[in-house]
């Protein structure tokens, strides 16, 4: 990454090193995958959300932290902070990726994303505070479409201490151990095959194996909708799945039976490298797998369902733990 | 009104008299009329805004003034006025009224819009920090959307130095004059009709007289766009006539020919009483006159003309000031 090689490496924090007191705060980029993946992040948003901010509280910004561990919001703040040379603060607050800004374990804690800071790359400026976070997501997602699709942002800001008690910790190390396990597991020498030792570093439940046979998808809202069709391959031959998203994978459907919703992780992974394959990046003829991760427990909780289980993304169904699914499912082999 | 019942009339300051560095804003409501006549305006939101523009640039407010002449956004700066206890200038940003924020005088002073304050009655407040008063606009009415469709604003923080420069000036007594002499306008006892009188006063052209036949509208993008069709009464019996606009008037044609276009005023007045008709007042088979008032002269220069005139409005037409094409004109009487 440019930033690194320029200003070097970036200190990562445990959050237990955290003042209590300091100020801490998720940066990321607003907007449709699609579109974040043409716009170029330039430093001068970096400094210009870190200015706005401090200005904001009167109180420098100890260190920063990603608000979400996919895409391009895992990768972001590391370069920021190379840039601004702050801290990066192992911890996020989703342990996954969700595609509105108020679905964040700081909800649950009570915490305002605003004072919100948003720029684009042509300089304009907005500093929302708002009622609640869900407002935040209408009013900034508005701004977000007017300015072309995709901002930089700065928001949740809080304390060391509501970090500790409602940020999902090692996120950052979980992230960097599973992508290293992703280059080697074909190095591995033992008898299991790359898929067993796939499924058990990434604690992953196989629910299909295909090839991408159609992609429906819609920018609407700043947001990519849209549905992944996959014809089963190898032992899934003469099965069908599709998995429906919202940016991030909502839904998987094999052979007409729900295996695994939201909150819990639904990952598309490349059936060669096992490399992730995000909603962006979804092509036809693709081979992958379809597999389930169980997500962050605070999601499982009554108002984490509400937050961000399968009813809130219009989905007709109730959350059942991915586990209980793969368990009592008959499409798995 | 309310807040000058309860808290006593409001100062109206010349412009002359507010000190070159003192701090004064325009305070206005932003979104459709038709909504605007629909949402109350609370107390709550003025206070809100004095809160944000003062505490921005650590400097309390002198006074405010109205950014336009027209509708509901000439009544409330007084409102404003008489709850925060300010003082109000007798000038306004535009010497009649335009859709668009970026439409005022003070944009061909090079004033910027921003810091633009925000605020919504339930209670979500927004800064804007942007690059040219086009994107002021453009943020704020997504915002304004995402509201509801109508919000209250606070924009164009200047100096009484800049004010006094750009500012249209005597515009408040202008108008409460003009109200006083429609008021009067039947009680007159020379030999004059009303409709001379009212020509006379108002320095208006008559344009048409007409029975209001059809009103086409439609709400979008937080804007009323819509066209108004005539049929000719009096003296114009048997003549047609329509007049676009957008949340106001923007062009008026008489029997296939324009008679007046922005930023030239085009005022709808009942045929009996010479009280203006709004935009969001048209009604089915109200008599109505057609009448063109010259605009201010600042607008008439180039780059007035290329921010409100009527090409900016999708008018297929050059700017040609009212008092030519009226004397040029085959349509009147």
């Amino acid at each position: 990454m440019g930033a690194i090689r320029e200003k070097g490496p970036v200190t990562l924090l445990d959050p237990e090193e955290v003042p209590d007191d300091a100020l801490v705060v998720p940066i990321a980029m607003m907007g449709a995958p699609t579109v974040l993946a043409e716009k170029a992040i330039g430093d001068k948003e970096y400094k210009t959300l870190y200015d706005m901010v401090s200005q904001f509280f009167g109180k420098k910004i100890y260190a920063l932290l990603p608000i979400e561990a996919g895409g391009v919001n895992s990768m972001l703040p590391i370069a920021a902070c190379a840039r601004l040379g702050l801290p990066l603060v192992d911890a996020d607050g989703m342990g996954r990726a969700f595609p509105e800004l108020q679905m964040v374990t700081f909800t649950l804690g009570g915490i305002n994303a605003s004072p919100m800071a948003l720029t684009d790359e042509k300089g304009n400026c907005v500093i929302f505070e708002t009622i609640t976070n869900k407002w935040t997501e209408e009013l900034a997602r508005a701004v977000t479409m007017s300015c072309g699709g995709a901002v930089s942002v700065a928001l949740y800001p809080m304390t060391g201490k509501q970090l500790k008690e409602y940020g999902v910790k090692n996120i950052v190390t979980r992230s960097q151990k599973l992508g290293e396990a992703i280059r080697t597991v074909k190095n591995c020498t033992d008898d299991k095959s790359p898929e067993e030792h796939f499924l058990e570093f990434s604690e992953s439940y196989k629910l299909f194996k295909g090839k991408i046979s159609d992609v429906l998808r819609e920018t609407r809202g700043a947001f990519n909708f849209g549905k992944v069709v996959l014809e089963g391959i190898g032992e899934y031959k003469g099965k069908k799945a599709f998995v429906e998203f919202q940016n991030e994978n909502l839904l998987a459907n094999v052979d007409g039976e729900i295996l695994a919703t939201v909150p819990d992780l639904i990952c598309l992974v490349d059936a060669e490298t096992f490399v992730p394959v995000t909603t962006d990046a979804l092509k036809y003829g693709k081979r992958v797998y379809v597999v389930g991760l169980k997500c962050f427990e605070m999601w499982r909780s009554p108002e984490g369902i509400e937050l961000v289980g399968p009813r809130y993304f219009g989905c007709d169904t109730d959350y059942i733990p991915v586990e209980e699914r793969y368990k009592g499912g008959t499409a798995n082999v």
